[in-house]
């Protein structure tokens, strides 16, 4: 098979980019031959573009020339200016709400129903949640005393998971943005994998009281332990492995069933790309996300600062008038979330991107929003927030993997698909997370990282509906427990970093 | 012994504060009676206070009372009116310099010299730093690794110790706050008990790049692993475990010597405090201090929001105008980013310390600056900032505990004093953390987690002098190998959250 040079997205576009690196001279298409080495993934100019002139991938203007570029000049990310960000007061939305989606294969998983009602779960976990940063020593040690002495006796539990964070005390608790970390810390409490049991560390004295942690119903004994109500350290440990037993006790007696997809909740998540993600990994996540939404499912997709300049495409497919608002507030608190510190949308993309072809966070922003598929969306969440409404849901998070990875666990779900270019070993203790590779080179060296391997697109080897397919029921077994991913095998799981845009004191 | 009902602080005071609780109608002074039970560690008025009237305890107005107040009622957090701060645009430096300190009984410790110069250690420990949060999950299964697999062998080595954190990417790392999350990351790796050896794991495609965080001289082969280098999850361990070993042999080799207590670099903090915490414990951290100073040693305090309403007095100590300046500049940042938030420095006290008598802000802030004792102040650190003089220095970092402690340490602390009031299990892996209470009740409860205890200066049966000296001698020890905390004992450790006022991108 004759492997392609290069990948050319839109009939428009008057750049492509290369599937391998390119010596100079090599004729990349009829007549055009590149007038130095490309690397991979990089961009070529398919024409003569003058100073100022628009450089179009995606069908959509990546930036404007700095200087004149040559027809075969490799493009790179000092080439182009930024250009001004979509308006995103006078968006359309609904103009472009496509009803006709890949039809699922299956309508099923097995998974755990939900005794509090809503999404059933993936994994079955004691989640030992905590109000303040202070009792994470305490809690490390009990968690390991009931990982070794506790767990190989509860069969069915598959983990104990320490919900860790750095909020709490310490923070100005009653600033206005403060009410993002406090929902996704009181959300992430009823994660759908924690089989609706509630277990509480607190401290005694902080600022993030029990209360603002817990609806009332749950503010009992059984399910709160003050450590500043304890004798000492020992008195500790016992009270919080004692609980820990009870609360495994009853998680060990529930059991997978047959649930229908519209109870699965799923996050997508990029991180670490590069230019092949918008055309290998992100599309097929995309047509995986599509399956699951035509089957009833829900698919949250995020990132703020890499949809923001695809926000006006975004905005034609929400449904109605309230979720285009909704996503237009959302961009609106992030533009001047950044304004105050100094800094804009162009603090994206990382050094890591630039250098897998992706020139501007414009670019970035076409690739990351294609794992959104194409269903429509039903629904914009703030960060942390709980969906009403099943189907794709834009759940407005930071772009940061290792932040936004635990603010979609706050907002419900129960299984991440990440699809990574330059690669990463990311992974959450809470649900698992099944990584995509964009290139083949990346799946041929992390062979025990990767989950699948999209660069067989780019290659063309495979297609987009294959490999999409492929993902779908990947993802179908790993929710049902009948396969594992890397990460999870290996416990790679990071530390939940909380999103908190509120002051510390 | 007769327990004394109150402690009333500077002659000047009008109200005074109860030892222990007390109930309607005991008599607490001479003619003076309480209206109501009172809790311990609240205050009670000494005479009639008009509405709009000054509330004096330590000599300074906490605030303005917002209705008549009668001789004997208790005075809470809602009777209060939080005066203005003190303006930090005219004060006056070098006009309380203190040169008579409390002489110290012994002049060296016993700590590991440093390799790179500067501060001895007073712990041997390897330390694994990180460019980013996305290598977190596989160092945690290494570092677990050679903790079971190679720390064993070495018996001169303490731990090992993985410097995880959420900053690196994601942020945005050209914004002009990013300074001080790069610093603290930059200067972490220096800290003394590191043992000069860096090893740090890096991703490869993150924001901090490893140019940002190490000295060219460090930029080598043998100090770091990329991990998008390496072929797969089995690969990456081998390459850490192998540096690790290799690392850990170099430290091995290490031994404690007779050191100078020049050679001591310390923090105070105070968490979980109340209305004592200014009066017993803090005052006798503040002699300890005084004592380390005289005896060549560098002291660091902290903490803005718990400083700001006394930083008049702290100029003052100043012992020149560099000095007062830079203070007066880390307040204005502070002031500037708690108004960006819509905050100010009421958001500090917590709900527990108003629990225990501590009614706002300033009545913690002159209970808090007590910890510095009487030294002059040498030199002022913005947050994360390496000292270069030694003696008493005001490093400006967050009040929080757990985000002032990572920031102590990056500035090079070896060992910590806490004092606490209502009582936190907080510790740090990175250096050990003397716990001392304010109460004796809270040692009596936490017989297994406080150090020291302080309460005994309330009830009359310590002086400051004596509990100060005792802590002396603690932090000597400690620093020396000769004890250890509790917290090291039971391996109580935080996250390392170190503070990032740069936004999320």
């Amino acid at each position: 098979m004759n492997t392609p040079k290069y990948i050319k997205i839109k009939e428009v576009d008057n750049v492509a980019t290369t599937v391998i690196s390119i010596d100079k001279g090599t004729e990349i298409v009829d007549g055009i031959l590149a007038n130095s080495p490309i690397p991979q993934g990089h961009k070529i100019a398919l024409t003569d573009i003058p100073k100022d002139g628009e450089i179009i991938r995606y069908g959509v203007v990546l930036g404007y020339a700095l200087n004149n570029i040559s027809k075969g000049d490799w493009i790179n990310e000092t080439m182009l200016v930024l250009p001004t960000p979509p308006d995103i007061h006078n968006m359309k939305y609904g103009v472009n709400v496509k009803h006709k989606l890949p039809i699922s294969p299956v309508t099923t998983f097995e998974g755990y129903r939900n005794p509090k009602g809503g999404y059933g779960g993936t994994r079955n976990i004691l989640a030992i949640s905590t109000t303040v940063q202070c009792v994470t020593g305490v809690l490390n040690v009990a968690v390991e005393k009931i990982k070794r002495e506790l767990l190989p006796h509860y069969k069915n539990v598959d983990d104990v998971v320490a919900i860790n964070h750095a909020y709490g005390c310490g923070v100005a608790i009653n600033a206005p943005d403060a009410v993002i970390p406090i929902r996704a810390l009181k959300n992430l409490i009823d994660n759908p994998n924690f089989g609706g049991e509630v277990m509480v560390i607190a401290l005694g004295c902080e600022k993030l009281t029990v209360d603002k942690l817990l609806n009332e119903v749950d503010i009992t004994p059984e399910n709160i332990i003050v450590l500043q109500e304890q004798e000492g350290f020992e008195a500790m440990i016992a009270a919080i492995v004692s609980m820990a037993d009870h609360k495994l006790r009853r998680l060990n007696d529930r059991r997978r069933e047959t649930l229908p997809l519209s109870e699965l909740c799923i996050g997508m998540q990029c991180g670490g790309s590069d230019s092949f993600s918008g055309v290998t990994s992100n599309p097929s996540a995309g047509y995986a996300s599509d399956m699951l939404v035509q089957a009833g499912a829900t698919v949250m997709f995020s990132e703020v600062t890499e949809v923001r300049d695809g926000v006006h495409i975004l905005a034609e497919r929400c449904l109605d008038e309230k979720t285009m608002k909704k996503l237009e507030n959302e961009m609106k608190w992030y533009d001047n979330y950044l304004e105050m510190g100094n800094v804009d949308r162009s603090a994206n993309p990382t050094p890591g991107n630039k250098k897998g072809g992706l020139s501007n966070i414009v670019e970035k922003a076409m690739g990351s929003i294609a794992k959104s598929g194409t269903s429509p969306i039903v629904e914009v969440l703030s960060p942390g927030e709980k969906p009403s409404k099943k189907g794709l849901i834009y759940a407005a998070t930071p772009a940061s993997d290792i932040v936004c990875g635990p603010m979609q666990l706050a907002s419900g779900i129960t299984l991440q698909v990440f699809m990574t270019g330059r690669g990463t070993p990311y992974g959450l203790a809470a649900a698992p997370v099944v990584k995509v590779s964009s290139r083949t080179d990346l799946k041929d060296m992390w062979k025990d990282l990767i989950d699948v391997n999209a660069g067989v697109i780019a290659t063309g080897e495979s297609s987009i509906e294959e490999v999409g397919t492929e993902l779908f029921h990947f993802i179908v077994d790993v929710a049902s427990g009948r396969k594992q991913t890397w990460a999870e095998r290996y416990k790679l799981y990071n530390d939940l970093c909380i999103f908190n845009p509120a002051p510390i004191t």
